[in-house]
Formats: structure tokens, sequence, C-alpha cells
């Protein structure tokens, strides 16, 4: 069985000089890995005719598929498509399907169409046209000297789709892949090496042909078992082997499989439950709600919530009572647990949660240092309440609680807390 | 005067393989842009003997700066040392103060030092030790055949403080560089193809040396000016003219410039004109809270906010008349006047802002497809209130009304829209 080597370019300026983050590079290759197709090199080179011809020559070389991101929107600094029908000594000709698209939308949208959305409509004319169901830059595919290039938009969403939905098919029909099986099982609250230490027995009698990857990421840790084989059906048993194995060692720590959420499953286990739930935040402002609203169907469970950053909304919105906080503070346990019974009562649902907390990076004290956290969950049962000690950096304190809060909701859904 | 070209290169099968996003690169491009260092490539390749040596010839062809990161740990994976020794020539020897260094630390630490640790210490005898403050591994730079070489840790705060600390002032001292300059104006609301049709003329008439970008990125648009020259006076001179030139055109769409961001410049100008605010969302579900409460200090305007998901809810907390939402609808101009118009009363802020949409992908209707969305302003003057076609994608519309909501305020504020 022969490994399919792949080489991934990201085209653009703003790369190169540093003014954002190359992230489709590692989605692209993570997509890649999943089908059992190996990157061997990733490049970021210039909106420069000379640095394209070039790499696109070398890629070439070494790999037969070659993914380009990037450098096909509307506006002249865009050169990758010149310069692709220039390596293949192909013409740009404008693809009628693909006008006819980008005149719809712009139809739709009621905005006047330029001559530079037009011209997103050619194409070399040695490509295969794949439709961009999301933005109006097309995505292009190239057979060539026995290697496949794809050109596609460098915006992260419509690149993913186009990847999702066309190219990976495309590549699963065009070259013969090892069979290779995934099981990512997804679990919460348990750091790396912990787990490593719980599990490590069973690890070290995997079987040769199944790899263990840890994927962690604020406070979750992801799992990934890899099968590589011959037959399909067999190396699904494996995993499910020894999945079977892992989870009674693990079990309380485990949200989800493979593309679940946290804030998915959760949702999932408050519409069995029949359960309605609101927030009250403090520190978290508004993060934890767009954690539940994010997800469709959300209005089912989560009927809403307070943001109650100033303590005059903590008492006149929420109903917290001011000696609670003139003698214990804002971030207490007395406060948040008030804050989450309060939110629970005023809003007439099942559950309510609270976070409240020192964020920073200013706020700190040495009684109450930048990262300290209260949480509270409160049901027809009573009300459970946890300082957490988290970190000095603002937007993973955010992170962590809010994400620390829907653990605790599923935990105590799933009786895994009393 | 010459440019000065750099490669960085990252190592490890980690960013090959998809399961850690390369941030090394985008940073260390962006500090050697700050000193006229253009890099011409980035290239990600995995622990490999091969691919390293290749990468390093090509690299040494195109630039005379080679920037390495990753592969210097004491696993046996970290190949990078042993390769370059290779690549140079060079023999791999015990490098005495940096020994002393690995071993002070893990006497501090009270770990016990593993032959492994102490072969951190062993460099090329043709490399120049750069002291690392924050871990084991060193920082080593090479001269060879007039290209500079310069392998660093892949911990991003390890290969942070090497940069700041030891890099940058030798690069600094050793190569002549150029003079850049940039400038990046910031704007919101306007797309792509209609921006670069407005300002067209100016864009057509620019200096030779003064190039101009357009940056997308979810109904903002970046526009960077980048300046090339002998005279740091003048090239930043050529740049303020072509800013003030072009300011008039799109100047209601310009929120901030270079690092600003639009939520933190709001912050700024709330403080500035000593305005509270509260939200009520519905579609944006606490994501515009979120963006508030993101920017330290934000208790200063932002007192607190409402999710009002359900029609219960909006009534109940939000005081929105049951009327209303029986002969409108929640998506409708009579419902998000009413929200905002009341969470402003209710919280006691001097403004209200309000959303409420078809988020999706459910919930449309012929009249209401997935996409619309109300958004209103309230404050002492009045209530302002539109209507937005968006996207059929939920995120997407949820970030787009929370932006173009912060984007109105500003507006406002600035006395633009009245």
């Amino acid at each position: 069985m022969n490994t399919t080597f792949a080489e991934i370019i990201t085209i653009g300026d703003e790369i190169l000089y540093g003014q954002i983050t190359d992230t489709n590079s590692q989605w692209i290759s993570a997509e890649l890995d999943k089908i059992g197709v190996k990157t061997i090199r990733k490049s970021s080179v210039g909106d420069d005719e000379t640095q394209i011809l070039d790499i696109l020559k070398e890629a070439s070389q070494r790999a037969s598929i070659i993914l380009i991101t990037g450098g096909l929107g509307p506006t002249k600094d865009d050169i990758t498509k010149k310069t692709l029908a220039k390596y293949f000594g192909a013409n740009l000709v404008i693809h009628e399907p693909a006008l006819q698209k980008i005149e719809e939308l712009f139809r739709e949208r009621n905005i006047p169409i330029l001559e530079s959305n037009r011209q997103q409509a050619a194409i070399p004319d040695n490509a295969t046209y794949i439709t961009n169901r999301s933005g109006t830059a097309p995505g292009m595919w190239f057979e060539h000297e026995g290697s496949v290039f794809v050109s596609m938009p460098g915006v992260p969403h419509e690149m993913k789709v186009l990847m999702i939905e066309e190219v990976i098919p495309r590549i699963h029909s065009f070259f013969s892949t090892p069979i290779i099986h995934h099981r990512m099982i997804k679990t919460f609250g348990k750091g790396e090496s912990l787990l490593a230490d719980i599990i490590k027995d069973w690890e070290d009698n995997l079987p040769e042909n199944i790899k263990l990857a840890y994927l962690p990421h604020y406070g979750h840790v992801r799992l990934r078992l890899t099968g590589i084989g011959q037959d399909e059906a067999t190396i699904k048993q494996q995993i499910a082997d020894e999945e079977a194995k892992v989870t009674p060692l693990i079990h309380k720590y485990i949200y989800g499989y493979d593309n679940d959420t946290l804030e998915e499953n959760l949702g999932k286990l408050l519409v069995e439950k029949g359960k309605t739930i609101a927030t009250a935040e403090s520190c978290t402002g508004g993060f934890l709600a767009h954690l539940f609203t994010k997800i469709p169907g959300s209005s089912r469970y989560l009927l809403g919530g307070i943001v109650a950053y100033s303590n005059e909304i903590k008492m006149s919105r929420l109903g917290v009572k001011e000696e609670t906080l003139k003698a214990h503070g804002a971030v207490s346990e007395q406060t948040i647990r008030e804050m989450a019974e309060n939110v629970r009562e005023r809003f007439g649902t099942d559950i309510g949660v609270a976070s409240s907390g020192v964020a920073g990076p200013g706020g700190g004290s040495e009684e109450k240092p930048v990262g300290t956290v209260w949480i509270a969950y409160a049901d027809e049962n009573g009300t459970y309440s946890k300082k957490l000690m988290l970190t000095p950096d603002r937007q993973l304190n955010i992170e962590i609680t809010a994400n620390v809060i829907l653990d605790l909701v599923r935990k105590k859904q799933q009786g895994l807390i009393q």
C-alpha cells in the first residue's frame, strides 16, 4: 500500500508579514490525516508570481496532492488564479455557471455587481470548477503530470465547506488510500498527564496497528484512537474493543465522541430530561450564554440569562442582597449562590447557573488574586458552589469558567455529582 | 539599499499532521517586519533528517536569514540539532556553560537529571551558543556561506524571549536593512469590492514604493499601506499623506488603525463620552455582551445585559408587550424597539441596544427567512432600528449581527447616523 503525500501552500502577504495567523493549513492537514494522506510540507508564500510559480514547481516534485488556499478575492492584489493559468500554460476563461452563480448572489443581496466580481468567474481552461457554496471565489481542481492541484479561497469557512463537500470526496475517489479509522473520545476536567497515568496499562497494551494521541485544549482532552489496516470491519471492531476497555477507567470525564461538543451534548441531555436553564453571568460576561445559544434549537432549554456586570445590576436585576455584596464582595460563595438561585427563580427555569470572578488582568487582590472564580448550580434539590483558581489570562479565564459550568451541569444531570 | 530576506522554518510532526497550529512563524515574521527584514517564505517540515536537510539547503539559496524553531527538546524524536551538525559538517560537543545551566535548573527544581537532559547542552562546534533564560533547550546562531541560521526552541514563550533579547539585536548589528513602514486602516460595514471601487482613483495613483492590500474578515475590511524606501521620515510622511487623501473618501467606515479593534475603540469612545450601555439579546444570545466584556475595564460602560431567548422572558424580564409579540412576532421592528428601549430603562443606562433575528439553520419562513435580523439602538434622543438580511450560517449571523451593533453604537456616538 503506497502512502499518498500532500503539500499545503497558503498564499498571502498578510501571512508572510505576520498580520494574520494561518489556521487553514492546520485544519487541512488534520483532515488529510483522517483519510490517510500524509502532509510532508507546508509553505506560505507572498502574493507574488515568481514565489508562487517556484513553490508550485517544487511541491509537485515532492507530493501528488497540492492544496492551495488564498489569493482568489476580487481585488487586484489577488494573483493566484493568473499564476496558476501561467503555470499550466492555460487561458483564463469565464465559466458560465460560475458567472450565473455570482450574478444570482449579487441579485439576492441586492448589491450592484462590478466587473471585478464578474472576473471571479474566470478560471484557467484546464481547471475543473468546484462550486463554492458560501462565497464568490471559485474552487478549482487541476490534474497535471500525475499530480492533483486544488486551489481554494483563503476565507476559512468557505475553504472548509469546499474541502468537506468537494475536495475530500474527490481525493478519495482519485487516489487509493489505506484504510484508516479514527475514534475520538472527548473528556473534560482532567489534565493530560493525569489521564495518561490512569490509562497507562491500557495504553501500553494497545495492538501495534492502533495508535493513541492526546489532544489537549483548555481543560478538554481529546483521546484519538487511530487504526490502520487492510480491512475496515476488522479495524472498526478492534477500536470498538479498545474503547470498551478504556471507557470504565475514565467514564465520568467523557462527555462525547468524535464531532460531539460539550455544549451540543449538554443540550441533548437537557432536551432528553425536559429541563430548562438560565444563566447569571458576571466574569464570563455573556460567553456562557453564547456557548448555549450557538447550538441550533437551544431555545428549547436555554430560556435566557442575565449579564450582571456591575454590583448595581446584580442587586436591581438579579436580587442579590446588598448585605451579601457588602459583607463578602461580588466574588464570593454567598454572592454566587444567590446569583444562581435568583436567576432560576426569576426566569422560572429548572436550573440556574452563575459565574463571578476576577478575570483579569486588573482587579486582583492578595485575598482574591486574578483567576479567582466562583461558580454555582441551583436546582430543585439545592445549590452547589465551587471555587476555581485559574490563570492570569482574561480570555482563558472566561473560556475555562464557561466550560467548567457546562461540564458541571452535565455531571449534575448525569448524577455524577451530588 | 538591499532588502534582507528571511525564511522561517518550523519543525515538528505535530505541525505537519495538524495537531497544533503553528503560531511561532506568525509572531516571528511580524517581529522581522518591524526591523525591515522581509520574510519570503515560511515552511513547516517533519521531525525527519532528509526533510530538514532539504529545506535548509533550499532556504539558504533564497534568504540570508534562516530562523528555525522546534525539535530541540530532550525526547528522541527531536533531531534538529543533529541534523544541523550534519548540514554544517560540524561535531556535537558539550557546551560547558550550557551544561552548568541545565544542572543548576534541575537542582533548583529538585528533579533528577537524566542523560537526555545533559545532552541538551551538546551543540554543533560551529555554533554560537545563545542562552535560553526560560528553558533547557539552547538557542544557536550559525554563520555559513554568507547566511545566518538561528535555531530556537519551539515552545512559544521560550522562543519569544530568545528572539527579543538575543536574536533581533544580533540581526540588527549584522545586517543593514531597508526602511519599511506599515499603516493599517480598519473599516467596517462596506465590502471589499465596494470599498475598492470608492478608492480606485486614489489607489491607481499611489506612489510606486507604496503598496495597498485589502484584508477582509466578517464585515471588516483592513486596508494595509506598506511603504519601502531609504529614509524613515520620508516614508512615514508619504504614508501619512496618502492616508490623508483616502480618509475623506471612506471616513464613516473607519473605526481604527493598526492594532485597534472595534470593541476596544468603542470602549474608549464610551469612556470618553461617559456613557453607559446595556444589551438585550435574542439571536446574538450573549455574544454581543461577550464582545464588550472581553475588553479589560469594560465594567466602566457595560453595566449588564439580558439574553431574552424565549418570548416569555422577553415579556417577563424585559417588559416587551404581549400584544407586540402577538401582532408582529419576535423578529420585528416593533419588538426590537421595545427591547432596546426597555433594557435601557430597566438597567438605567444611557444606551440600550438589541438584537432579534432568525439565526438559522431552522426557524425561517417565507416572510422571515433565515438571516433576517432586526437591530436597534435607543438613547435619550430616541430609537433607531434597522433590518439586516444576512447569511444561511448561524455562527456568521451571530458574529456579523454583534459587530454591526458595535459599529452602530460607534456611528451614533460619532454623530455619523442621526
